[in-house]
């Protein structure tokens, strides 16, 4: 198509309210238009990347035996109150009663409305494996929309359901589905995707994977092992810690501190190093209130996601009156009394630990001397502690974990029966016996993966789109189209490309070149042919590469065929 | 595929909840699952469907220059305030409000949305005329769904919106869109889809047209000339009444009409024509229960839509108490008189008329002798009545009227600056002036598509696809498949056409043949081949058309080619 006919404004100024690059470019390259906070419109640009990035993943998904199905963005209640996460999920979930008072959500996600397609269907073993997939919209009611398409309340999602009758088969399909990822992922240009051992936190089940893309500017922490190649969300990551006991334990006393309220202030005040403190962190659950009051090695953080997974519920940070009776800042594990429901865990890291600091439950004062084993006989380790940088492998077991940033541009997850046993989906076996089917699902965001891409992929100039994705193949710019030479040359080209099937974008705009070419950074074409009375002049087009790789001039008489070629190549790229 | 691996049920019951055939094939074929009123998931078959429909109609709007956009199906209020819509549309507008307590809206057609996204850029008339368009989910919360897919609250549509700098470039391009969906319903073998002229109701604008399908089981009424070929929805129809007015005008009398309640009742008790009569029908206007009594004549019924749209606003039947002074069943226009406030109408069929029967205003007393000239000297007339079957056509002025049923396939509109205008979007005109521009918009239901070609296209086994929307385009049958020879051609058959780029389901089941047909019929490909023993006896397969006019023995040597050469002769048919 022509340019000058492309709708969408193209500008040069980063918007302030822009923290990330491609959240910029989009705006400032006529991608996208903000229509209300995590909802946006998309301009033409965005729709043919997005399209493109759609018809590899349904490429992958029909490759791996995935039947394509169309289920509602409005759903009832009754749907989800039948797997409980009507209850269990929170505001993100978003809920609304129609004309006749029927309450309904919007989906954010549809294990429900899969379970519900298939469970008439899917009566016999013989049925089994299947998986269902579609490419919708979703609505997430996200507290904190942010970057652009990166974290968005309104998005287009490819989700995905297997169902099977063994956990093995289950897994030799998850096997399938990871590497059908791994293919989307390159197909569509996205250098750079690990996949790490995720945490499945709402959606139920054991095993799951997340695909990141790794940059500086992820929401996600990856923990990585430069040794084994171990990955993990820093979330999903176990914590190893190895715990050095001293020979001598030391008495208990306590010591006079005060205005020491952090461990860190302790630490300084008594010249101890923090490892040879425990320190308490307080939560509450929600909504009960309850508190939550976990000890932990003074030198590491609390992995939430572990603690929320083993309470079995959300929580917060707590808000400690004096009715409770928490000393805060001086709470430890020795004489610690509370006047209200509480529950006292430990973290793997303090077990066997001797000599440490730790609170006397008495305002101004600490202890020294604390030994795990003595003092706190009964005290049960689980893995509550935050991996970190420098850390023990869990896999090799070698000091050799980074922690790295990442976005998650796609997750798999081995969900087991929770929703075909909560929605009462069974089959009957070849035995002649009921059973309950087991579940997989994976996810992948389309709007996400492209601003990915472009956050990947970029300059300072605008996104520079693989082959695969890009909106147009070929940037055509007719610089000085009043030249009579020049509009003739680009106006044939353009129909000879447009014939030979080469999506092309023509810039005939009478503009000065520069306009023109900060246009064409802007949409990130990957092929620029430039027509120009100097080139005329020597009797070529000149071609250039997005990526500044490629440079060369075009005989006119075999510019279409080169084209061609190049598009190949840089499809399989 | 095989169709063993298709999900979905197929069976033979119509299920009783089924008003109309397409509803009911749709569930006995596996299209559709019902899952909540007016919302359904689609199965495999109907999203292969629907997939081939949306690229039609996306071909279709490129080729009339439209760029693909994708606007969000949640909105903020606000957006809808600012066209004045949020408050004028009823319940049908689905609104609720977000975790932050912000008005929102679910998206049943994108005008307002599309204004956003462009009203930055269109600032110049150099960037005129341009076309914009989607393919997305909408929710409309319709009160009462029907008819499987023909009437629903979620749905998938395109919509298109264009924007011009003149009323004559609007409709020049409103033709070439009118010419497009013509070819779109042309190419998806939706036959007898004819367009009328329509009302354009909550959309504003003038001029505007629907595209119907025409079937007993419509849900609209479409007036047809047989003389002149006019055709417009009854709705919208002029309706046309030649008013013969007797030589002589007799007196005013009151007569006693003791249990007369309707103007049936009166007329049949004076041996009275109803065409002699001037019957009354009590509106009220919603919200403000302002009384509106329309006078018309007794065999005509009233238009409700041409009234709605004269008022401005929605109106119910009336709820008639003592307090206002309305003498139900006897309301004449003279000594009328009303305790509230009260709109007085006339239709244009009583205009002139004398000799007429009405009510006294007065229980159990009618009038007989109303002559309108000389007692209802200050009546205004307008168009109020619905066009009869048999009446004149407004075009022609003959006796030619018919009126048909159809379902809705599309509409079109000529906007004008509704839009525009209370938005705010302006462009500088090329002599610096700022203007308004106007715009049309375009829609089309995929999923009620769908269905209505199955309405028009279907026998009692099954819908009968035409090619270009079929699911798949060859089914194959191999009888008896526990026969080698059988098992060994028919898997070379289905191997040659999926190398051949055919689209092929294959059946091989181990079933009865009937049982083969059967699901064979419910999914209606529209070429089935069939591969058995008896016809490897003579060394041919059997080919069949699903619309039974084509019936021969394939020679296995080029089957491929000789269905290749069908699917391209009926993809052009």
């Amino acid at each position: 198509m022509k340019l000058n006919k492309l709708i969408g404004d193209r500008f040069k100024e980063r918007p302030s309210d822009c923290q990330i690059d491609s959240h910029a470019l989009m705006v400032r390259g006529g991608y996208i238009k903000y229509v209300a906070n995590g909802i946006f419109s998309s301009f033409p640009p965005l729709k043919r990347v997005t399209r493109k990035i759609e018809q590899i993943i349904r490429e992958e998904m029909d490759a791996a035996d995935g039947q394509e199905v169309l289920f509602p963005v409005v759903m009832p209640a009754t749907l989800w109150q039948e797997s409980g996460r009507y209850e269990s999920i929170g505001a993100e979930l978003l809920r609304f009663t129609d004309r006749n008072r029927q309450p309904m959500v919007l989906g954010m996600t549809h294990e429900e409305a899969a379970v519900q397609l298939v469970r008439e269907y899917a009566n016999s073993y013989t049925k089994y494996p299947f998986m269902i997939y579609q490419i919708q919209t979703k609505f997430r009611d996200e507290a904190r929309p942010r970057g652009g398409l990166i974290r968005v309340r309104e998005f287009t999602m490819k989700d995905a359901y297997s169902f099977h009758t063994s956990q093995e088969d289950l897994e030799e399909y998850y096997k399938r589905m990871h590497k059908a990822y791994e293919r989307i992922y390159e197909r569509c240009g996205a250098k750079g995707v690990i996949s790490v051992k995720s945490d499945s936190g709402m959606m139920g089940g054991s095993v799951s994977h997340e695909f990141m893309l790794l940059t500086p500017i992820g929401e996600d922490s990856i923990a990585i092992c430069k040794k084994c190649g171990y990955t993990a969300n820093v979330e999903a990551a176990k914590s190893i810690i190895e715990n050095v006991r001293d020979e001598n334990s030391e008495n208990l006393a306590e010591v006079n501190t005060p205005n020491c309220h952090t461990i860190e202030e302790v630490c300084e005040f008594l010249k101890t190093a923090p490892e040879k403190s425990a320190k308490a962190v307080v939560y509450q659950k929600i909504p009960s209130d309850e508190f939550v009051i976990l000890f932990i090695r003074g030198d590491l953080d609390v992995n939430e996601t572990k603690l929320t997974n083993f309470l079995g519920c959300d929580i917060r940070p707590a808000v400690i009156d004096e009715e409770c009776g928490i000393c805060a800042g001086f709470i430890g594990p020795v004489n610690l009394k509370v006047n209200a429901p509480c529950t006292v865990l430990f973290d793997e890291s303090l077990k066997n630990l001797n000599n440490l600091v730790c609170g006397a439950n008495r305002t101004d004062f600490h202890m020294t001397g604390l030994d795990m084993q003595r003092d706190v006989p009964n005290a049960e380790y689980r893995d509550f502690a935050k991996i970190i940088d420098g850390g023990i492998c869990p896999e090799c077991g070698e000091h050799a974990i980074t922690i790295s940033r990442g976005i998650e541009v796609g997750n798999i997850f081995q969900l087991g029966t929770k929703y075909s046993k909560s929605m009462g989906m069974t089959y009957l076996d070849a035995d002649g016996a009921e059973k309950v089917p087991i579940m997989g699902c994976y996810g992948i965001g389309v709007g996400r993966l492209a601003a990915s891409v472009c956050e990947a992929s970029h300059d300072d100039f605008g996104p520079i789109w693989p082959m695969a994705i890009a909106p147009w193949q070929v940037h055509l710019c007719a610089v000085r189209p009043d030249d009579e030479r020049v509009k003739s040359a680009a106006d044939k080209l353009y129909d000879d490309l447009q014939n030979a099937g080469v999506e092309v974008i023509y810039d005939d705009r009478n503009v000065r070149a520069g306009v023109m070419f900060s246009d064409a950074d802007l949409l990130g074409v990957p092929l620029r042919v430039v027509v120009s009375p100097r080139n005329l002049d020597e009797g070529v087009f000149e071609l250039s590469s997005r990526d500044k790789t490629l440079s060369e001039k075009l005989d006119p008489k075999n510019a279409v065929e080169r084209l061609q070629e190049l598009i190949k190549q840089m499809m399989n790229a």
